[in-house]
């Protein structure tokens, strides 16, 4: 439904296989950072993606793993030379002091070195204010959180051990975590998945670990509760709540 | 999806009756504005909603449609005596100017005259800051558009004449209507549907009625376009758009 | 000395007949929620006043009592016919939410069946800045409080019994009422008359009734303290006030 | 009626002679600045009451004449020693950036030089809030127009030549006025009364002057209109308002 | 480095002569608030400022020691007649309720008697938007603290006893001052230096007095501490302070 | 003048070695990105800087030339290993959306490979307000330009090119660079050195250059103006500047 009504108010397209199928549309994306974070290095996986992907498949580069944008952008070039469509920006938050700045940088860097064709392409966080702000030197944008307009709660699906070593992309911690909770407060805490017992930092007592398994082998391993069920669950909750 | 959302984060039961079942409850509501209006005497609608209905539907009467709600609930205690269970404050915005003191003066005018069992239920552009605000003196709400968080466009299904005479209760215009175009500059304007032309306020020049039939005997007139044809027919009404 | 302020700042008349005697104008108004009150039935007073009045005196219909304006505008032009010169909405403030929306609704109903002449005459708290917004659809206002810059007390004078039954119009509690205070901490309470002895919301303590008989048979009965005195009891009554 | 209000609302006395004898008050105030500015001299001034007033009368010195608050307190106090009650200070608004501290400065002068027990009357645009703010240090107050809570159009009648010779009190300005208004825009000009001829600095047309002689010899001259004419005077200086 | 700063930013002259001569021009000022203060009245001032000074030094009258303003230009006018170059309003901001107004009031009351050369000067806590907002009316200005737009500690130098005797201007307390010190909690106070002992208004305990003689005869009686003694002693005094 | 009052104000140190010889104290510093541009590499710039030291200087590395503060503070950890005493973070501020949490980022993941001693320095536009908000996981700052509480322009000596090619750390545009002025309206604008005509985007007409070399060989080659010459250069200016 979300992807419907992206499409018709306008988007150019949707990155999910089974909701392009839905729509009628051919799916489109860009290169993504599992595949750089495997390589463990973007010259790499620029060349590997190169070899891998039919010609009328687009070159776009992830440009911001590990380097800063601006250095990145300009490996991408040397790797690709003309093949290089476009560079993607997806650059996490807590790096977008000035975002618009940094793109002006990179295209700065790519035009003194020739490279005036190649466009830019910018995602990660991005609303209908930004694409205003941004589209003087943006080309393009993939939208995803935004594209809805209730509140949501944001969250992201990311790499962050490569053969069991800690690696993560810039702006995510690396390593294997686990999440605790307080029985009596309801305080979290995040740490590493190595660590065995966690204590509550609020009132000094064991917390206790909430990831569950959800799916083995494709399979939902916890059945679902009834609308009854969760109603209750959820009042349940919300008794200790203060307004 | 609405009524499913709006049940397990809480309310008490839904009035749709499809929806209801989808979620395996039983539909609730009030008595109708439709019936009042039909009867066109509040009086008599009370009657024959109290003989009509079996003995274990709550009585909780619509006390809004011609009179002050004051008189209103007086009628319905006068009618319904100890089978009242409630009276239903679906008062229109426009008379809303501090909804909560004419609940007051509804619960002083039972209270002075013994029905002091006889519940406030309030409906009605109902919010989450009205519900605090309300809650010293309204004992139930029905909650419609404002469930949702996202911006809604806010519409109702309104009897507006019986018999071919105009009729609607207050705060909504009697009359069947129909509403006009402008050609050139897009303008609204509604009349009533026994005008036979309109001339735009804005320019003079003839407007055309949009009004369509999309039903006829319970089947769909008109096919469903694709999403790509929606999608190009919202990118030609946006051309003309101003940001 | 309000009323001569008043009209030489431009009203078009005033309503106290001792009042316009002292300027030298004649005095003007419109028919009295008393009347109607007493009828208990709004077309019945209609009916009354056009036979009791001379036919120079313009009919202009009070239609807020116990309907909604909506309907009792249709009522009065039912009655009175041609003969109607104006409807006057004294709308309680607690039903005025959109008191522009209101009048307009008046106007389509009156006009959608022809009664294009009858005019709207408001009243009740109007201001300066309302008047401005309401003049679109507005014919004549009648000013009170607002036309002092003082800052006021705002007080008025209602029927709220009919032979001893409890009756009041719209946005006003019926029945005869006795006010309170608290000896110890001078809080109010109003309660029906009926009511005995009264309890202190705050502390729990007995409360004293504080109205007072000030004239019998037109005559005075209580005597005028010297400004001394009233200056003596002022300051007694600020000992206690917190600044 | 202003002077009344005032008293039973707690102020300690009246000043205007006829308003203190309707209420049965004896009137009380001070040395006016009528008597310093036809003596020329603040000191000779002080000498002069304090010889021709009777004992009862309390010695309150205006100070603000010519001198500064300051020197003005000091020569008071060199003059009347300790039959000095008070000083006065109705400093001018344009002289009291910060009057506190003006009033503090008095203060430390007198109390280092002994005259501990002479108080401090404040008087001149007085109202609630500075009260409270100069309480600590200011012993009374003479307040006039904020006595009213009513919007008012502060005027004042000045002293401004003594023997044909321009002489003003601090503040205001010396001199023999005349005021001019434009026919055609109706602008005001004020110029010394001895200019024949004004021009509008508006249109360059020629002004008219406005002052009348209202009262020759105690009598009126110009008889009062009627409240319909006032009231077409003023519709008809309304006419060119814009609001 | 402040004063050439402020040259080569377009001001028109400095006063300090040590300044004016490092940056090669001739140092410019106006009478100061000590000789008036040594004569104990202006007019004596005025005359022995006119008799002392070459004729090539324009004679500009500081105007606001004893008296009004309105008052000391006019004194100033009448000793010096045409020789008066410009008056010098330095009026206290305690004085300064309505700035403007004083100058209009200076400039009515010298042109009305003929002195319209007479230029107006002001001085005393002058700003940028003050300096836009008084141009109309004044002639030149001497800009002292804000010619910075660092935030400055502001301090003055006065005269506050002539031959032992308590004297100081206008918004200055008169009297030689002693500042104490709480060695408890660092209160400070300022008394008359008469005063032999002082107890802290906080706690109740003595004070220590903390004026220092630093130089005698021109010679510094106490050496300069290094760098980082004064760092060490800021460190110190940090060491209490709340943030 | 600004060392001797940022040292005595409370810093610990100064970072040029002519200011700290003036009051005494020994300067103190970290490496420098110059040294990490002439490398084109920072693992190669820690070697150099390790091995040319003395072993009493604390090895401090700059992590945010060219890489990600993240992989630059692993890089850093595993070419110096217990040997490195701080990472400094001279983040520009184009890349500092959150700079809290790159901060905390870095410290994590220093922290889940045992390097929990490792400090982390932070530079670049800090002033009061950031030091409170950082000093959680931040142990020093090098403060600039916020040390002054004056305005100030901000400017920078940066490395654009090495051997003549293109190279400048993140957030600088790499290339030695012109900057043009058009010599009618005074518009700006910077292009590479190599461009060797440019026309301002304002009016179409050529623009002139204006860096000029002021020392040769470390000797001045321009002469220094006098006050008044500076004087009328910026009264000159400022004639067409509108307020």
């Amino acid at each position: 439904m979300i992807e419907r009504n992206a499409f018709i108010g306008g988007c150019d397209g949707v990155a999910v296989i089974e909701s392009a199928e839905l729509i009628g549309e051919e799916p489109s994306g860009t290169m993504s950072h599992t595949l750089i974070l495997c390589c463990q290095d973007e010259r790499l996986a620029y060349e590997i993606f190169d070899e891998a992907m039919s010609a009328d498949v687009k070159r776009i580069a992830l440009v911001d793993t590990f380097q800063d944008e601006k250095f990145g952008a300009l490996y991408a070039a040397e790797v690709l030379g003309e093949r290089l469509y476009a560079v993607r920006l997806d650059t996490p938050g807590s790096r977008r002091g000035n975002f618009l700045r940094i793109m002006q940088e990179v295209r700065w860097e790519l035009d003194i070195r020739g490279y005036t064709n190649v466009r830019i392409f910018i995602s990660g966080d991005i609303d209908e204010d930004k694409i205003l702000e941004y589209n003087d030197v943006a080309d393009a944008y993939g939208v995803g959180t935004h594209i809805s307009n209730s509140p949501v709660i944001n969250f992201a699906m990311d790499i962050v051990e490569v053969d069991s070593a800690p690696l993560a992309k810039r702006g995510k911690p690396s390593g294997l975590k686990q999440l605790w909770r307080c029985p009596t407060g309801g305080q979290r805490l995040t740490t590493l998945a190595s660590v065995e017992t966690a204590v509550c930092p609020g009132c000094g007592e064991p917390m206790e670990p909430i990831l569950k398994v959800r799916y083995t082998d494709g399979r939902r391993v916890i059945p679902d509760p009834s609308p009854r069920q969760i109603r209750e669950h959820v009042i349940e909750q919300l008794k200790d709540v203060e307004l």
